[in-house]
C-alpha cells in the first residue's frame, strides 16, 4: 500500500471533514477552515515518540486516543472549543492492523469532540506522532497561565497520580494486582481531555494549565507567568482508592510529580462559583504574594519533597 | 540545558511573536491568534525525518530553512498569506551548535515572510522535525487542486530538476564539478517557497500545487482532483544550464520525477494575463478532456518515460 492509499483508507472521511466549517479537508495542499466571526484562533502541537511517551506494546487504539487527547487537553486548558487537527505520522513500515486500531481510537475521540482530521503528512521513519490542534475562543476569553492573583483559590479536576502508578509498574519498581494495574494503565493510556470544563471556566478561572509533566512543575508555570507564589495542601490532592492504598512517599511522588494526568489545574477568586460539568473539582491551595511554591500537609506543616517536574532533556 | 531553557534560548522571540496578530505566542498551552475578519484559515503540516528527507551531514541552518520552506510552499500553492507556524522537534540530544544553526535558518525564513513561530514541542527521540503552518486567504480565493478546466494552459515557476541532481550525487550515481554540485545542493537544501506568486495567482489560476514529489505525480493530483487529463511538453520544461548539460534520459528523470523542487505548477485560462512577481513562468502543457497525462516532445511525439512520483511507502 502506498502513501496516498494509506491516507485514503485510514484517515479520509469526507463527510466528517466537511462538517464544522471545514471547506477543504484532507487531500489538498492545505486545509481550508471558516473561522467563527470575532473568535480568536488557538493552536497547540505535541509530538509523541515511541519509548519516550508510549511503549511499543501499547494498544494502537489507545495510542490513537492518547495522541489526540494530550493535544485536546491543551485546548481545554485554554478554554477553547476544538475546530480540527492535523496528523503527521512517521511509520517504520505499513502495518495495517496497527493503522486500523490507531485510526479507530484517534477518530473516535475526534468525533466525540467534533474535531475533524483536516490534513497532515505520512512518511517512513522511526515511529513518531505529531498532532497540531486548532480551536476557538471568544476574544479575551482564552484561559492563560498569567492571570492568577493573590488570594485566588487553586483547584484541580479529577484525580492525580494513577498514570504514574502504571509507569512504575512498567519500570518494575511497583507491583499491583491485575485490576489495579488495568485501572492505572487506563489512566495512563486513555486520558480524558477536560474540554467541557475548560470552556465552562471561561470568565471564571483567572489562570489554567493542564497537568502533563507533574503538578509541581505545571502549577509552577502558572506561578512564574503570573508573578505570584502559592501554598499547596498535599493532603487535599484528590486521589483514587488505588493510589490511597500505596505508601505515603509514593503517593506524594505520584500526586506532585506524576505526569501524564491531563487534569486541569486552575485558579479562581475564592468566592467564585464553579461550573458543574460532571467533573470532580478539588480545592488544593491558595495563591500567595511570596514567590515560590510551598507544599504543606493538612496541619499546615511544610512537606519536604525534593521532587521536580519531568523534563525531556534532564535525567 | 533543559527543555524549557532550550525553547527560551533558541526559539522564543517575544517581539516577533507578538507582531502580526499574535496575542499569545510561545510559552502558554496554546498560541492565540487574531484572524483577519472574513478570511479563511489555511493549514498544512509536513514532517521531515533524517535519512529520508535530509542527510545527517546537512548544514543545520539550511535544514532549518528547508523545514519551514517546504511548509510555506504548501501555503504558496494555495495562494495563502502566512500567519504563523508551530515547530515540534525530536532531538537525540541537545547539541547547542546544531540548535543555533537550525534556529537561525528557520527564523530567518520566518522573518522574511512575517510568519512567526507561535508554539510547538520539544522532546528526546530520533531526529524529527514537524512543522505546521497557518495562513489566510480571502473567502473563495484559495487555490485548490480541483479547478483545472479543459483548455487551460499549464504553467510552472522557476526551474525543475536541480535538487534531484544533488540527490544523484549523494547516491553516488552522478559526478558534478564542485561549482555544479554546490548549485545543485543549494537547490535541494534551500528551496524558495513561491509565496508572492501564489498570492498573485488568486483569481487567475484555476488550480495549483507545489512540486514536491515530482512533476508527473503532483500534476497528476491536479488532474485527478479536477477530473481532466493533460498533455505535457517535456522539451518545454524549464531547466538550468547545469541540468541541460546532463544526458537526455537523466534530464527527463530530473524534470518529470525529480522531487524536492518546490516550484508551483498551476493552470490558468489560455488567455489569462499572468502576474509578474519576478519569478520565471513557463508554459508547459494544456489541460485536455481525455483522462491521463500524455508526455510529448517539442514535435508532439509521445515520450515513453516509465517514471512515477515519489511515494514514502513504495520502493
Amino acid at each position: 500500500m502506498g502513501e496516498f492509499d494509506l491516507i485514503r483508507r485510514y484517515f479520509m472521511r469526507p463527510a466528517m471533514d466537511l462538517a464544522n466549517g471545514v471547506e477543504v479537508g484532507v487531500g489538498d495542499d492545505c486545509a481550508v477552515l471558516v473561522p467563527t466571526p470575532g473568535a480568536r484562533w488557538l493552536v497547540s502541537s505535541d509530538m509523541l515518540v515511541e519509548g519516550r511517551h508510549f511503549l511499543s506494546t501499547v494498544d494502537p487504539a489507545r495510542l490513537g486516543h492518547k495522541a489526540l487527547a494530550v493535544n485536546l487537553s491543551d485546548l481545554a486548558a485554554c478554554g477553547a472549543t476544538p475546530r480540527g487537527f492535523t496528523l503527521a505520522l512517521a511509520l517504520p513500515r505499513v502495518d495495517e492492523a496497527w493503522l486500523a486500531g490507531f485510526s479507530r481510537g484517534l477518530l473516535a475521540l475526534a468525533d466525540a469532540h467534533r474535531c475533524p482530521l483536516i490534513g497532515g503528512d505520512t512518511t517512513q521513519g522511526p515511529l513518531n506522532i505529531c498532532i497540531t490542534v486548532f480551536g476557538e475562543a471568544p476574544a479575551g476569553a482564552a484561559l492563560l497561565r498569567s492571570g492568577a492573583r493573590v488570594g485566588d483559590a487553586i483547584w484541580v479536576s479529577g484525580r492525580l497520580g494513577d498514570a504514574r502508578l502504571a509507569l512504575e509498574v512498567f519500570r518494575g519498581t511497583l507491583a499491583l494486582d491485575a485490576g489495579g494495574f488495568e485501572a492505572a494503565r487506563a489512566a495512563m493510556e486513555s486520558p480524558t481531555p477536560r474540554l467541557s470544563l475548560g470552556q465552562a471556566l471561561r470568565g471564571i478561572a483567572t489562570a489554567a494549565i493542564d497537568v502533563s509533566d507533574g503538578l509541581l512543575g505545571d502549577l509552577g508555570h502558572i506561578l512564574a507567568a503570573s508573578g505570584v507564589g502559592a501554598r499547596l495542601d498535599v493532603d487535599a490532592l484528590p486521589r483514587s482508592a488505588l493510589l490511597a492504598a500505596q505508601p505515603a512517599a509514593l503517593q506524594r511522588e505520584c500526586l506532585l510529580a506524576g505526569g501524564d494526568d491531563y487534569e486541569l489545574v486552575f485558579t479562581a477568586p475564592a468566592a467564585a462559583r464553579l461550573p458543574d460539568v460532571g467533573v470532580e473539582l478539588t480545592r488544593i491551595g491558595v495563591i500567595e504574594l511570596e514567590p515560590g511554591l510551598r507544599v504543606v500537609d493538612a496541619q499546615g506543616a511544610a512537606v519536604a519533597h525534593g521532587l521536580r517536574s519531568f523534563d525531556h532533556f534532564k535525567a
